[in-house]
Order: C-alpha cells, then structure tokens, then sequence
C-alpha cells in the first residue's frame, strides 16, 4: 500500500452562512441555506460543462467530526438504539466524508451558487459529480 | 490547516470477479457482477444496523485512477466533448473517490455481499452509508 497517495486535496471550500454545527441541519432537505462553492483557481477546467440548473453531488470533508467513533444513536436521540455509524449519516465515521445533493444555482468563474447544502462555512470540499439520470433502458 | 488529519483510513476492501479496470462496466447498472465488501475487524462496530435488503452508498478509493487529469472525453469516447471531471464520472480527478449505490444480498459477520459494485477487485472502502428515504413531508 502506498500510503502517501491516501492524501486528501481540497479542491476548494464551502461559504455558507451556517458558522458552526449547532446552527447546520441534519439533512440539506431540512432547511439549509443557499451556500458557495468557491473552487481553487488550479481547478478551473474542471468545472467546464456544470450549469446553472444541474444537480451534483458534492463531497465533503467534515473538518470538524471524530473519526474514532463506530456508534451513534440516530440524530443524535439518546432514545434511538445505537447504531453502527455505517447505518447512519453521523458526521463521525473513520473517514468523515460529506455526501451531498444540491442544485446549481448560478455559475460565477470559480464559484458555483447551491441550493440545499448542510456544509458549515469553510468545510473543504473533496469532489464534485453529476447525479446520472437513469438510461433509458432502465425506465 | 491540519492536513495529517486528511489521511484516509481503508475500512475495507472490495472481493470482486473484475480483476482489471479493462472489464469493469462504466456504472454498476451497466452489467457489474456481484461482489463482497470485506470490512476490517476493527471497524466491526460501525456494522452494526445494516441488513440484507439494504440499499447502500459506498465510498472507495480509485486507487488506479490518475489524479492529474481535470478534462477528458466523457466514457473515453473522443467524439464527446471535453469535460471537466468535476461534470463527468470518470475515475481520474483530483481525489478519486468513487460512489457506488447497492443493494445488500447478505450479512455474515464482516462481508457484506451486494450487487451492482463497479469496483474492482482489491479496491479500498472509505466509507458506507445508507440511502435515506424521502421524508414523508416531501412526499
């Protein structure tokens, strides 16, 4: 294994008006503001071909999560069974990746306006994709 | 930036029949055989919730993939136009992380076996997480 090629790049950060995790929702679908992917200039040509209307996925890095917790109790109830934390969307997991569905608001040069993103201000991001639409074949 | 916390943690690896990216389909809809996800006895805990049934999101490392490339003819058709990675599905980006959905054929003790996994075989498991089902108010 060559370990030296496990290193993360952030490819650019998120500006968003949630400053911390207690003001963030659970879930992108659960209130959260419109936010900024602002992109490292090193990046650009990657983003030829996102457009205003798209929905990607975004990957995160949850700067702020513990990677050394394996359960949760669900949402954070202490009600809810714990529960391994590959069964949850607990930010603490080993590799705190961010998973999450927007919708291109705008495209600006190097910033890309989102719709639905539960990202704290400065979370580094990690990748951006196209959802895939279902082929034809499969509909 | 602390970037020794960026490091990734391989939880897993995949067992799968694809021996080569060569034949591994495109997406895991496009014919990808049943595969094993071999999670790491250390990260036993972190299972605990996931069923056979389940539909989940999987996370690797495309430890082949080229972290260099920012555009390229999407599926490697040169009669496509060039796009940026970050529109497209290729593996080669800055951080090859790749996102699979399957669904879980069966649970025993560390191996999970599910069914449409594009990965090849020995490729390294970041994360797992499970799909959420809409909310009943988005309905």
């Amino acid at each position: 294994m060559i370990h030296q090629e496990w290193h993360l790049t952030p490819i650019g950060r998120v500006e968003s008006p949630l400053k911390n995790t207690a003001a963030a929702p659970r879930q992108g679908d659960e209130g959260a503001p419109d936010s900024t992917l602002v992109i490292d200039e090193e990046f650009a040509a990657a983003l030829e071909g996102i457009n205003q209307g798209d929905t990607l996925i975004v990957l995160t890095w949850l700067h702020l999560a513990r990677r050394d917790v394996l359960v949760v109790h669900p949402r954070g109830d202490a009600t809810r069974p714990a529960t391994g934390v590959f069964a949850t969307r607990s930010p603490n997991r080993p590799n705190p990746i961010g998973l999450h569905q927007v919708q291109v608001t705008s495209v600006t040069g190097l910033c890309l306006g989102v719709r639905h993103l539960e990202a704290i201000d400065g979370t580094p991001i990690l990748d951006i994709k196209p959802v895939l639409a279902p082929r034809i074949s499969d509909r």
